[in-house]
């Protein structure tokens, strides 16, 4: 009775159970208590459920437990099955899990003869996911969290819709499918591809590596990511990502046995420009024309906030920074991306407060 | 007469002459001479060797020049002719060039007899060397100048050696065909490869395409960069390049081909990681342990700046700084990258002067 109450009294903010309390589970748990939800936590590791619980990611479930919304947060290859069972466990609920790859789930959703109650969830937090971060509820905060109907209701899709508005996430609403082509292409080859330019230094001594510059750190940072879930992913979504790993092998062949490999190369860098040209800038719009101002910065403490509090003075706003350090010299390099009609006025600013403009 | 005194009366500062007025010629003539060096440039285009005297590159070159070093700085394709040229046309000189591919070049250098004379420069301005910018003396200036010997005199060494002194790079010895091989994996191959994971976004629509996280912004950075020089580069270094290109190939392969995808993505995740950590950060030293701060930070001009005061309070040092912002949200990310021994400080002092934390 008050169960139905709550949810009657306040339809935004349904009652949830979320399955699974690591990271991800525990954050939007934390998330949706902070923000006045009747949230349950559980996890097949007692220690772990107990933990989340004592953080405020929610209630230990009670017995006769009927969730509004289910959140089914466990690892991606567990993900299919446990959806299942929460489908057939509560059959007034709406289910929802947030696994990075979305077809085999709601596949199994829907083999279940559940799936007008399944919704799926792709809750994007970005690269600072892995590693050993404490939970918090604003972990996806201004991120984007994308929704998966696939043949949901409205009344399903409204509800799981609640979860990322609350923890005020940028909600994208596309099928499973595509999706799932999506990521294999925005995020899984490249990781794998970050991580073959980065295995390909093996051949080098120190010495030569030490002759990377700001592109090589740019392509391999992501190959720095610990392998973890991929393994889970990769076997999910295998169709999609060897259908980019083909494209992308394709090109570097069409380079590697070109007749001429400048010609082949000048256009696969054609090529890629023009993709890359597509790669939203800050608010969905298309990129901004931007412009690198580069300074030369002592790489001391208090003397990148100098140079910012000179920036600020012009009252030009920063788009994006590169901090570079130059392997034995005492200065680094500090690359300000500002909207192109201020770069002459920046520029001029700061030589006249005696910073050193390295390129602009 | 005056040129022989100059230079015995100053061995740091030989008589130079440069060879091609472009970008990084008229650069390094700009640095020389606010460091006091006689410098003459040319270019077989009128106007543009006219345009770097105008801008202070060096003087026209006089009948009888008699420099002791000649630097050759013309497009790659060119500069194993001219350089030829200059080793015949000045007897006495030593001649060094800049294109970033240098086996090619040294070979060319002994055929002419006169390899003795020759001395191979790479200097890497980066990647804001390309698009349009204005020469300027400290393009170079805390950045890695390669220098290769390739059996010259020392003498001959340490004259071309005083160039990036006088221009306060950062000076690396290597031979010819060491350094190809390892610009070929530090630079070309992971030009190529970030072309190739760009130009396969091709198959997606724009939705799509703004799923991207700050991951395939970075492996894609250089995608954006001119085709410009690559075309040469590839030509002159085929055989290194093709060489990384067939191990980053490989490596695709063996995982779009595994029987267990998962198993083999975790394999190269796990060796691409070694190879990562390789990778120098600053000072040329190993990486230090860097712990990532994700501050939540509303997009308006002087807010990064309050944010970088507020941290510069606390006494911590940014090694590294990441602005994201996501679509259609106000607020952006800036992630602040620390020695992980102060990354604990940091979150404490900011969370107590009301910045949100995203992740630490």
């Amino acid at each position: 009775m008050t169960t139905v109450q709550r949810g009657a009294a306040d339809p935004t903010r349904p009652v949830t159970h979320i399955i699974g309390a690591g990271l991800i589970g525990a954050s939007i748990g934390i998330g949706l208590v902070a923000d006045g939800w009747d949230v349950t936590i559980d996890d097949y590791d007692a220690v772990a459920a107990k933990l989340a619980r004592s953080i405020g990611a929610g209630r230990a479930p009670h017995e006769g437990l009927a969730p509004q919304v289910v959140v089914v947060a466990v690892p991606p290859s567990a993900a299919a099955a446990v959806v299942r069972e929460a489908l057939l466990a509560w059959p007034d609920a709406v289910v929802t899990d947030v696994a990075s790859v979305k077809a085999p789930i709601a596949l199994a959703a829907h083999r279940s003869g559940h799936g007008e109650r399944y919704v799926g969830s792709h809750p994007m937090a970005g690269r600072e996911i892995s590693g050993g971060l404490a939970a918090q509820g604003d972990l996806f905060k201004a991120r984007p969290w994308v929704i998966c109907p696939n043949g949901a209701t409205a009344e399903a899709i409204a509800l799981v819709r609640c979860l990322p508005e609350a923890l005020q996430c940028d909600v994208v609403t596309m099928e499973a499918e595509a999706h799932d082509a999506a990521v294999a292409r925005v995020s899984h080859a490249p990781q794998v591809a970050a991580s073959a330019v980065a295995a390909a230094l093996g051949t080098l001594s120190h010495e030569d590596v030490a002759l990377a510059g700001q592109g090589l750190r740019d392509v391999t940072r992501i190959a720095a990511s610990e392998a973890g879930m991929w393994a889970d992913i990769a076997r999910l979504n295998r169709h999609a990502l060897v259908a980019t790993l083909d494209h992308i092998i394709g090109d570097l062949d069409d380079v590697k046995e070109a007749d001429d490999i400048g010609e082949a190369l000048t256009d696969l860098i054609e090529r890629g420009r023009v993709e890359v040209a597509r790669i939203p800038g800050k608010h969905g719009g298309a990129k901004r024309d931007i412009t690198a101002v580069t300074v030369i910065v002592p790489d001391e403490p208090g003397q990148l906030l100098r140079l910012l509090g000179d920036v600020a003075d012009v009252g030009v706003n920063i788009e994006d920074i590169a901090i570079e350090h130059s392997p034995r010299q005492p200065v680094g390099l500090t690359t300000l991306y500002v909207v192109t009609s201020s770069a002459t006025e920046l520029t001029t600013v700061l030589s006249d407060k005696n910073w050193e403009i390295a390129a602009s």
